[in-house]
């Protein structure tokens, strides 16, 4: 379908003769996948990252179609780098790792039966990527005027922000990591419908520094 | 994807244990699939047949997009039986075949690339079957999981927020009041890209009055 960056996460078992015979034509693309021990080194920095789920959780992003999400992942294409993030074929994805996705989408399918294989749930992802990014594109109004934007925050940027939050927010009591709740993930699944740019996670970034060096945090990074 | 009559053409084996296991949950369309021994045999009784072949052959169906042509073929199964067919792994379909069907697809990929496996093939064309069938319904069956949402923040509650952080900021020294550049306007523009909900206000300014605390400026409102 085009797609060309595989990046696997903790594998079983890599190189493995059996998936390279069912590669076929694309074991090029299994050749030169790169390995990581974590989802997030995988998406150190991506911008828009959607995750397949079969299942709406609790918490996290709301569970769109793929084609609209697509459109927008190729759109957001643009402006940054962007990932398709999929589970293992036996459990999926967990609720921590889909809430660093910023949209989650499922596949439609007769709901009689469970999901779809992981080959065939990649397929018919990278065949939306496809259409979305050779079919007919959303006409663009000419105005004139282009509007204030910063380039598109990465993945590790809106990760720091995270972590930066969480050390405020424990130093000033608001949040206590013995007895968390849904906090972070709250947090979370608001910055994460937005597409954070690098400006504002320095806005965002310096406001937090600004109250550590009134309460006398500010030396602990 | 939700069809259910399968039809194998002078199958190599049939039944076929591998079939069995990679057929997973869908194993009971394999168990009632039809045997025929010939692609004419199978098409008996259909009215608007779509093959799908890797390449315009000299004469027979213009080979379209499956997605119009998808949209069409559900459109005629109001009419009669419709069918889908495909060739086996290796050598697809013959100009003969083609030409027993009404339509004919090309899945577009990558032109370096030979065509898709048999199975993402299915895949692909199955899946545009259910959109075209079933799109304009909402993608995501219940699943008795209605993800955590509270109710949209109000036009005065989205404006506390921003009072709440000018204050916070002023307080900090992050934001000169007397040299305002476009730091409120950014912050107005990020968080006017998602829309808030109550409760998280109420993280962000618990967040805000808890830093307060800290610096001693908590009882200014």
């Amino acid at each position: 379908m085009g797609l060309s960056n595989l990046y696997l996460v903790e594998p079983k078992q890599f190189p493995d003769p059996e998936a390279d015979a069912r590669a076929t034509s694309a074991v090029d693309v299994l050749k030169k996948a790169k390995i990581t021990s974590s989802l997030n080194e995988a998406l150190a920095g991506t911008s828009f990252v959607v995750a397949l789920s079969a299942r709406q959780r609790d918490i996290g992003p709301v569970i769109a179609a793929p084609r609209e999400t697509v459109v927008r992942l190729i759109a957001e294409a643009e402006h940054g780098e962007v990932a398709l993030v999929f589970g293992n074929e036996t459990v999926g994805l967990s609720n921590d790792e889909i809430l660093h996705c910023q949209a989650a989408v499922t596949i439609p399918t007769n709901p009689e039966f469970s999901s779809l294989n992981l080959g065939s749930a990649v397929q018919v992802l990278s065949y939306e990527c496809r259409m979305a990014a050779f079919g007919e594109r959303p006409p663009i109004v000419e105005q004139g005027v282009t509007p204030f934007a910063s380039p598109a925050a990465t993945h590790d940027e809106v990760e720091g922000l995270y972590a930066h939050l969480e050390t405020v927010m424990t130093d000033t009591g608001f949040f206590n990591p013995e007895q968390p709740g849904r906090l972070l993930p709250k947090l979370r699944r608001l910055f994460g419908r937005v597409r954070l740019e690098k400006d504002e996670i320095n806005i965002l970034r310096g406001v937090l520094a600004s109250t550590q060096v009134k309460t006398g945090h500010g030396r602990r990074k």
